[in-house]
């Protein structure tokens, strides 16, 4: 059997996320199915480097599936962008050895989470980022993130229920960065935790708006309580941007 | 009676366009008149620089209004965008002359059409840019470019039916930049018919796929016949960028 590789960017406005649902067509994993069972004439299942959550985005989601058809890979990814809706797109397709797994075999995955931090909203971006009013002061969250950095138990920054899995996840780098109006995050890390960025993103927020102290992120750490870090921000201003192996 | 001015960005996407309809209350000019009307409980007109077409988006248009009401200026501001659907947006409101009209003052504008060129589309771009495949040749687009600037009668790039008004205009400008593989296009003029961007834009796209010769330029302002000139590419790329006064 062929291993197939694909790099899929997606806006993900009008998508349930990313994982197959029974009764709706409408996931990302869903369409790439239906077009590639198609596509080979026999159904195929595709294995993704991990689930992005309703309304989130993707530069460079990864994938693969296996498959007998003697198509070239030009062909494959002709067909691909051809039958699959506009808002989802394959940016490559590559054979791979047939060890290569999208999940299992993932080092690190790049997130980015966009602030536009202004009192006139954007109606270009307003589909990709996250709209807040009040003024975020970047330095104190840049002591924050510094304080995420490492390598820690992450249940309390996460929505996930009580677990026998470890928790415990190595963030590399967290950025951040002003482009006019945007404010643009980025989150490293060998692997994150349901809802990981969307809630660090919304504790960070708490602390850049000084309602929160610096010093509570240890608090959160050793609390291990969710209920202690900032809310959940919005799948809008996340896309996940690269994943690599 | 105050006169006030409006700086208004719109993703056209959804929208018949800018002129208020009468059975529709779904262009850009009703969208505000709504607003405006609810917020001083008196019907209000608004005058717009200038129409732009269904699908066409703004970043710069402008408009202005009468009104009696005593609200300031940033009580306006804040309750349009608030009540405005988010697709539009009032980046900024001013009290000017009593003498100021939107579109008797207007000294030049400035227009943006976006292509993504490659063969691989984009999901994010779809919606704000033309999509083709096929290598355009940039150079030689300059060549052409170079031909449309100054003043000629350009009845033969536009939709325009035989009018008594001149259909003379002066093109300050045409800038073609590549930005990774989006190619941007600037027009720089004191007015522009109908449709005139776009259908120079879809001559230019014809000269680049050496479908058409420089010099055929030549040929469509000499015979003022629209069938000669290049087809009229499509809404989405195209941004109403500034109005200059």
């Amino acid at each position: 059997m062929r291993n197939i590789r694909l790099i899929i960017e997606y806006d993900g406005s009008r998508y349930s996320g990313w994982q197959r649902l029974k009764n709706s067509s409408e996931t990302i994993q869903g369409k790439l199915e239906n077009v590639l069972s198609e596509m080979v004439a026999t159904p195929i299942e595709i294995i993704g480097s991990g689930r992005t959550d309703a309304g989130v985005h993707a530069r460079g989601q990864v994938a693969n599936f296996h498959t007998k058809s003697p198509m070239s890979i030009r062909e494959i990814h002709k067909y691909m962008n051809h039958y699959l809706p506009q808002d989802i797109v394959v940016k490559e397709v590559k054979e791979v050895s047939e060890r290569f797994h999208s999940r299992y075999n993932v080092k690190s995955k790049r997130y980015v989470y966009y602030i536009w931090n202004h009192w006139i909203p954007s109606a270009f971006q307003r589909k990709y980022s996250y709209h807040l009013v009040e003024k975020l002061d970047i330095g104190i969250m840049k002591e924050a993130a510094a304080k995420l950095v490492g390598t820690h138990d992450f249940i309390g920054f996460s929505s996930v229920k009580k677990t026998n899995k470890s928790t415990t996840r190595h963030i590399e780098e967290i950025t951040i960065n002003k482009e006019g109006n945007m404010l643009v995050f980025t989150f490293t890390g060998d692997g994150f935790l349901y809802n990981m960025v969307r809630i660090m993103m919304g504790t960070l927020v708490k602390i850049g708006l000084k309602q929160m102290d610096v010093s509570y992120i240890d608090e959160i750490f050793e609390s291990k309580t969710r209920a202690n870090a900032g809310e959940t921000l919005p799948p809008q201003g996340l896309f996940l941007e690269e994943v690599y192996y």
